[in-house]
C-alpha cells in the first residue's frame, strides 16, 4: 500500500477516534482544512515536521501515522 | 526532541546495525549521499515517500524511523 494512502487511512482513523472534524484538526495542527483532507485522501506527501504537528494535535506518536495496515481483502 | 533530529538518530542507528555506509544506503534508496548525511544530521525534512524509500532500503518499517528516543542525559 502506498505510504501516502497508509498515512491517510491512519490519520482518518485517529481523527475519528478523537471525535475531531477535519476543520478542528486543521486548526489544532495549524494547517488548512483542504490540506488535511488531501493527506487523508493520500494525495499529499507531508514532511516529517508536518506529520509531527498532526500527530501532536491528535495526541498520538507520529510513528503511529505510519503504522502498517492490512490490505482490504477484495470480496471474491 | 525535534522530529528531524529523531529521524536522523534512528536512521544512523539502523544503518550502522545493517553495516551500511551512507553511500551504500543512498544508492539503495536512490538518493544522493549528501542528502542521507543531511537527514542523519537532522537538517533535512524528508517527506513520507522519501522516508519510506529509506526504510525499505534499511529493511525496517518506516514507522521505526520516527521512534521516540530518550533525551541523552547531560552529565552533571
Amino acid at each position: 500500500m502506498d505510504v501516502r494512502r497508509r498515512v491517510g487511512l491512519n490519520l482518518k482513523r485517529f481523527r475519528q477516534e478523537k471525535g475531531l472534524s477535519q476543520e478542528q484538526l486543521a486548526f489544532e495542527a495549524k494547517l488548512h482544512r483542504t490540506y488535511v483532507s488531501g493527506v487523508e485522501r493520500g494525495v499529499r506527501n507531508p514532511t516529517v515536521t508536518v506529520l509531527e504537528g498532526i500527530a501532536v494535535a491528535l495526541g498520538v506518536p507520529s510513528s503511529r501515522l505510519l503504522d502498517e495496515l492490512e490490505e482490504p481483502r477484495t470480496s471474491a
